[in-house]
């Protein structure tokens, strides 16, 4: 007998290394500041070894979601690939420990467990070093079936779309949910995601997607416009709904004719916005499975965004259920 | 042969007079800071001795938007009333040296023209003290029947809705509009004005206006709700034209099924906020007269309120044609 889930979860499963740095860490080991760079396992090892104490968390993008939507005391079931090693089973401690299902069988052979080693300098900016390692593995073999199939939406990482057999296994996860009558979701990732895969994404919005994440930056790419109205418009032809964030701007909800303009909720300092996409997605997922009207939806999402921003890290410290409550949004 | 006009403005006819002044001197003169109050005509002539070296400005909401027009290149003609005394003049020559037709009747007897005493202290704050004296006195012969029938739209501020028989002038100049074909728009001025007003405002919005300017807070008093979604799900049933402004957020302009969400033009440094609606009307209301789709309308409007936050006072420094062709929205 499977459980049901609100959702269910693809994409890349990543252990955050964070260590706080001085910039002479980063000119001494040539690592690029504030950006995001992909490394290779040699590298990887490397920087490892030299970075100063690394606190090590379970993180990637759908897997912070998962997260999120166990705060608001959702039901999740999450599908990535690690190895067998020591990272490998910290990030299934790290899902488990919040209740979320695992069942993706860890690679007994071939790369080591995903990890993004995060330089934190004294000005609160992130230095990102992503080996992807194991992740890049993913396969069809890997997709359970059950759980997509118990899962009220299937919600996919766009940073999976890189590898041939990755792309597989999406497709697979996609039929099974519509075989299922179950939804699917998208969130697009990176503006650099979308120039990669622009005319694959357009397709996957055309027949696959029900409800597709993106902020500005990623739909300005994705539709080649230069403002957030030329997105909207674009969108508007897209049967299915767009949740489309917009930092401090808040969000725009659109299905159809029927259009939402929420605003942000107001926090009082804004220390690190790592997640907020991830965060918003969980609100409204769970708002979504749970049946909630759109308008809610996109409150949950920003509720869920407000919190992560006001802290370093891109999961939840607060119950994100408790805070909804109090914000008579559920 | 009467001349076509993109707009006729019906308004208040009131002349600031700004000067520098200190904390010491509000205090000395019992005048409120930083707020808005009406006075009478004793305390008018009052503060107006006391005030020191005032700078006289012709100003009044919907003439600092026909000024608005004028700096974009459009065609307008103004009804408000002014006595036949110097601030009167000093209004009709504001007027006239930006081209504005000016064509309502100068009182002969009655209450002197209005003015607006603003005191800006050194922390750049804005104290307001009006004297609507002339401008109450506006009745439905001042309505100039031709120059309505002439102009693409009719434009009528809020403030206006105090006085039964300015009420029976907006609705005369309403009759003829709608009678020729054209297009009647109207801003709701002012939260405290809509409190007042609420129901007449909202029967005005079923049966006579055509293009609604509002901000949220005068959106959000109009409807009795709490946040920007409410009042765009409540516009939405509008048969026509609802523009929005939302400050630093841009601005929503809503026609049935069609919807554009428009981002403010980014500014270095916001000085004083005054005007900002008032030149967002301008252009806006100089677009739609020239039949520019919505989105551009927005545009233009956002560009112009950009203009003239960016520096003291209600109306344009710059040219607004040159700013729009510059943005490639001429």
């Amino acid at each position: 007998m499977t459980q049901n889930y609100d959702v269910a979860g693809l994409g890349n499963a990543i252990v955050d290394v964070i260590a706080s740095t001085d910039d002479q860490f980063l000119l001494e080991h040539n690592i690029a500041k504030g950006v995001m760079s992909l490394i290779d396992h040699y590298r990887a090892q490397q920087l490892l070894q030299v970075l100063p104490g690394g606190r090590e968390l379970a993180g990637g993008s759908a897997a912070n979601t998962m997260a999120g939507l166990a705060s608001f005391g959702g039901r999740g079931v999450f599908m990535g690939k690690v190895r067998d090693d020591r990272l490998g089973q910290s990030f299934a401690r790290g899902l488990e420990a919040m209740g979320i299902d695992f069942p993706t069988r860890r690679a007994s052979a071939g790369p080591q467990t995903a990890c993004c080693l995060i330089a934190v300098t004294p000005d609160g900016q992130r230095s990102m070093n992503t080996y992807l390692g194991a992740c890049r593995e993913l396969r069809e073999e890997d997709i359970d079936e059950a759980a997509i199939a118990a899962s009220t939406v299937l919600y996919v990482e766009g940073y999976l779309w890189d590898e041939p057999a990755a792309k597989a296994a999406i497709e697979k996860a996609m039929r099974i949910a519509k075989g299922n009558g179950r939804k699917v979701a998208f969130t697009l990732s990176d503006p650099f995601c979308v120039e990669r895969w622009r005319s694959e994404f357009i397709a996957l919005l055309k027949d696959q997607i029900d409800i597709l994440f993106a902020n500005e930056a990623e739909a300005m790419a994705l539709f080649e416009t230069e403002d957030f109205d030329g997105v909207f418009q674009s969108l508007r032809s897209f049967p299915g709904i767009a949740a489309l964030t917009r930092s401090e701007r808040g969000c725009v909800v659109a299905a159809g004719q029927e259009v939402h303009v929420l605003d942000a909720h107001k926090v009082p300092r804004v220390l690190d916005t790592t997640g907020a996409g991830d965060q918003f997605a969980a609100g409204f997922l769970f708002g979504y499975a749970r049946g909630r009207p759109l308008p809610d939806c996109g409150r949950l999402g920003t509720l869920a965004a407000s919190e992560v921003i006001t802290h370093y890290g891109a999961r939840p410290e607060k119950s994100l259920r408790a805070l909804a409550m109090a914000a008579e949004l559920l």
